[in-house]
């Protein structure tokens, strides 16, 4: 993996992470949930006051993996990252590059000096929850994700 | 409830929310997870580049309820509206308070024009679970919180 390289993430990029994403939905069963489009994506990430950060793991030019995230802000810890995607494609898995993107989240998180990253994972996501307890994560299982749906006009 | 206001929080309302904020951690059996101090929250809240939004509900001169939001990101959704907090004081329950700071949550999300308001809630919490349900949220419980706690320099 001589040619692999974690950077911030380029406007050029969002068409493959839009690709990515959507491979993560799949992958969660979640297949039709994706109701975002590349252009907002775009705009959202690269326009005026973005609203996301995303670093990439690129692989000979090609975006392989990705880890997309944002400060939020929790009542208990103030400013908080929160890591809201993080996937690498399926044909470049078990090769550390998972662990790269991962640790760079890390070190982000510590540079932005704030108490906390936090994210989600699925239940039954062993692969998953078996590399974040290498990190000592911590897990709480009893909240519920609760949502009010609105037409976008 | 003639002289019950619903507006948004001043700057001048945050030592009450931190009130509110300390006794709804206790509710759900994390007393000491609230790290965070009135100062910093006052200034995330009504400084330069605030973190988050609030609306209250005033009584008689005094701060009973509140509802903490911001804007965060989806990458299915695009940006949604997200319910850090909401509490009614456990003295002024059962009397509509709830309903009248919910409501104006999903008009705020409504002006917005975001996809979905969301949050989160305790699987035991019977009584907001069935209150949400009224709105015809929908639940998901197969999620998993995660996170890695930081030293804050």
């Amino acid at each position: 993996m001589n040619n692999l390289i974690i950077r911030n993430a380029k406007r050029e990029d969002v068409k493959s992470i839009y690709t990515l994403i959507n491979a993560l939905a799949k992958f969660e069963k979640e297949e039709h949930a994706v109701q975002i489009t590349v252009e907002e994506l775009a705009e959202d990430g690269f326009g005026e006051n973005p609203s996301y950060s995303c670093i990439v793991a690129e692989l000979e030019g090609r975006v392989i993996g990705f880890a997309l995230y944002f400060i939020r802000y929790s009542t208990w810890q103030g400013k908080t990252v929160y890591l809201e995607d993080f996937l690498v494609d399926e044909n470049y898995r078990s090769k550390g590059i998972g662990k790269l993107l991962f640790e760079e989240m890390i070190s982000i998180a510590q540079n932005l000096n704030v108490r906390q990253m936090s994210w989600q994972v699925l239940d039954w996501n062993e692969g998953a929850i078996r590399f974040y307890k290498k990190y000592e994560a911590e897990f709480a299982d009893e909240w519920l994700n609760v949502r009010i749906l609105f037409d976008k006009k």
